[in-house]
């Protein structure tokens, strides 16, 4: 019985070695793997004089040899495999154990391009595949993770078909994910990531109870490692709809740096946003906005949540509360509180987590495109269009009502005052229809829009929803500009004396 | 000089030999393609005589020998590198032309798990890793269609470091596209969709001319070759903003067979649809629920665009046409609109494109689920829950109605009257404000709503939305139910004499 190692990460590998020479593995090792295992008085084979053919090129050729992926390819079960391996000495290798020379932390630390080619495995890829199309017989390891469970499994006389079949997967995923790593590095390097093909590879972080709708199954996937590290479940588990809508609550929340931010989602969209001194009055200023869509919300807090805030959130029904940190008084507050949620994302303030791609799926493929970024700066360079400027006060709301805008679903409009979000439009074919049902809403909701400050993604393409802003007494408002009829919005500014300016970007959010 | 051709897909391979040949290229073969060489008289070396090692194991071992990988990895540059390979008698194989096993074409023919795993191509991509890595030396060569081109180059002295390192990127996106669909597959098979890892690849389609915003470079990217076969672009290019939207567009109009449907869709959300007995009143009726809006939008048909629709349409600015055919006259009758982009998708009727799996984006990561799918069924199995049942016209009302609100951003209502959407509200955080926005636009649009039907893609939680309906006549409602206060619905119903069904199956799509 031949077991092949040859590993880049070497923990685990000496216990992992010793473990199978007791089982009564031969080991046939190369290179740093086997000078590891010598040191450790492990018994093992140099692959070159198992081959009788020395380790060529610095190593680019140890492994690449018909003894080597013989033993891993030729099929136990056919005699005339059989026969031909016993003519030609080949011993059969029924464990292979590789893991890769490390490509993403070499392009992680440096920019040097033979670096980063030589960092290109190439026989420990033609092994790991090599002994995961003969699952049938071998048994193909490619995480160090599995080592402890892999000896208990011979041990137990458990390395069944399945179990290797379940090896074999994960060594393909192994080998795909490398190669995607190699591509997409490529296609940023020298085509900008916009190469000819692009890859989405992705771990799961958990399976949803179903998808989008109970009819559907769903699962969480990541690309590196945010979730694992930062997402912690304290309470419930989150529905594929969950995190959508967890995710656009931190991205909002998130938005201000270390301010004390508070936002609520619902159906993807904010519903209640803002800033105050404290968390206390910023979730209650919050929950004004709309308390009735806010109900069954979530909501995202860019601090730590303590007990009297917990107090506070419990006297509506929240479905899903993540903060940056929770007291175990406030984690009591919610102890019978049986359908809300808990999670923490970041600690102290909320991880702040950005792609520098993003996409969407239609059928058949998807667009793709550099993700947008919403900068404060923005809207300080913003360019003023009326007479009149806005005080330093209003440039604060402004910028929250900017931010907000842009991350909400467009046709967008939202409505800010006193650092806190008053009133939203959002989703609609028409922006002057966003600016009514918001308005509207308010109203129900009894809050007095006067002397609030007006922020849309996208320019406005006609006076009527500047005339509606002087209608409730918005005293300043801030669009990309870029419409035909820019000229008719300005004078009505004017006319209104409403601050205007013009940011010159625009963040649809469809 | 050295090259190595060992390819699955021989198409064009005996000329591309012999234009190697004629510029003096050895030739190293293996297995069907040597065959295919001598048989036409070209010479070629066989690997096995050349490596002294003969092919083994049914041809699971032919080329993963260190006289090939050896002579396709030493580094030409460095003098210890080509000492040893003069002194191992390795001869510098500078061509590598592979091309898999077609593990693709396996899988759409056959479930025979045998079969399937003989077709996963092992030495294929070590060759095409090796000679990708390099590069710097080595020209790799995957793709048929570069056969010219090569020959070309080679010809002309153009086979530079830049061209080698554009074959060098297309055959890391070739084997990692193959072991993606690989573990894809395995993942399918073993694990239902929701494997460890998932992997998502895309050939680009086109470049757009920016992304969502202007500040955002973006490309569009198919998962098969459904657009490069299926798309025709006969005015203008699409946007990134256009390519969603004509998908939502497509996917309604698709939605009911070969019925004469067409959909205006404006920000992904319907603002039109109608079905009725030809392409030209299907049109006029769909424009009619929400002209404002439609303005600037795009019009998907399930049909061919003859002169007469296309006059009726050129009365208004539609910035995208998609159907699944246009005449000669009609083409001619959008010739000077400048702005407008005609595209066709499909012969006849539109062609139906539906994804088995979706996902969506987030920061960091992505949610993945089984695609949606709405079927008519679910209306013609709906539950009678009111007293008064709908009838056969009224039921076809509500199939639309029913189908539109499951491919609307939610929360979603669809009014529909005599085939036609005549009233919708979307993307809003609460129903019964989608209610009231979508009534308040059809009355601004002048459209009688009396007899009327309604569909909701979720329950209503309240009576609210049903005594709107009642208000304006709304004569059928469909919804999935499953509300707690589901009997004060059905009982709002019986008041107002309204047929109610519940289909039991929500349609969220956020």
């Amino acid at each position: 019985m031949y077991a092949l190692l040859s590993v880049s990460d070497k923990e685990g590998i000496v216990d992992f070695a010793r473990g199978l020479r007791a089982l009564g593995f031969e080991i046939l090792s190369t290179g740093g793997t086997l000078d590891l295992l010598n040191k450790n008085q492990i018994d093992a084979i140099d692959v070159s004089s198992y081959t009788q053919s020395e380790e060529m090129f610095d190593g680019r050729v140890k492994t690449l040899h018909p003894k080597i992926h013989g033993g891993i390819l030729y099929q136990r079960a056919k005699e005339a495999d059989v026969a031909t391996a016993k003519q030609k000495g080949i011993q059969a290798i029924d464990i292979v154990c590789v893991n890769l020379y490390p490509f993403k932390e070499t392009i992680e630390k440096t920019d040097d391009f033979d670096t980063i080619i030589e960092n290109i495995d190439i026989g420990g890829p033609s092994m790991i595949r090599a002994g995961a199309k003969n699952f049938q017989s071998v048994l193909v390891i490619t995480d160090k993770n599995d080592y402890t469970l892999v000896l208990e499994k011979i041990k137990n006389k458990e390395n069944t078909l399945d179990f290797r079949r379940e090896m074999m997967i994960k060594a393909f995923n192994h080998t795909a994910e490398y190669d995607a790593m190699i591509a997409n590095y490529m296609n940023q390097r020298f085509h900008n990531g916009f190469g000819q093909k692009i890859f989405i590879s992705a771990n799961k972080v958990f399976q949803t109870r179903y998808g989008e709708n109970p009819h559907q199954q769903g699962a969480f996937y990541e690309f590196n490692e945010t979730y694992k590290k930062h997402l912690k479940i304290l309470k419930g588990e989150a529905s594929f709809n969950n995190l959508t809508d967890i995710n656009a609550a931190i991205k909002l929340a998130s938005s201000f740096g270390s301010a004390k931010a508070i936002s609520i989602i619902k159906h993807g969209n904010p519903c209640g946003f803002a800033i105050k001194d404290n968390l206390l009055e910023s979730y209650k200023e919050a929950l004004r906005c709309d308390s009735v869509s806010a109900y069954g919300g979530v909501v995202a807090i860019n601090g730590v949540v303590d007990e009297n805030l917990a107090l506070e959130i419990s006297k509506t029904f929240i479905e899903v509360l993540v903060s940056a940190g929770i007291t175990e008084g406030a984690l009591k507050v919610f102890e019978n509180k049986k359908r809300m949620k808990i999670f923490t994302f970041g600690d102290g303030i909320l991880h702040q987590c950005r792609d520098a791609y993003d996409f969407k799926r239609i059928e058949g493929g998807l667009v793709y495109q550099q993700s947008d970024k919403v900068l404060l700066e923005e809207v300080r360079n913003a360019q003023l269009m009326s007479k009149m400027p806005a005080c330093q006060k209003t440039l604060q709301d402004l910028e929250i009502a900017y931010v907000i805008s842009a991350l909400t679903k467009s046709n967008c409009v939202a409505y800010v005052k006193n650092q806190a979000l008053v009133a939203i439009g959002m989703g609609m074919t028409s922006r002057v229809d966003a600016s009514y049902a918001a308005i509207k809403k308010a109203k129900e909701m009894g809050i007095d829009l006067k002397d609030c400050v007006l922020a849309s993604e996208a320019f406005f393409p006609f006076k009527d929803s500047i005339e509606m802003a002087a209608s409730i007494g918005v005293k300043a408002i801030i669009e990309p500009g870029g419409s035909i009829r820019d000229d008719e919005v300005i004078a009505c500014a004017n006319e209104n004396n409403i601050a205007l300016y013009f940011s010159g970007i625009r963040h649809f959010l469809h």
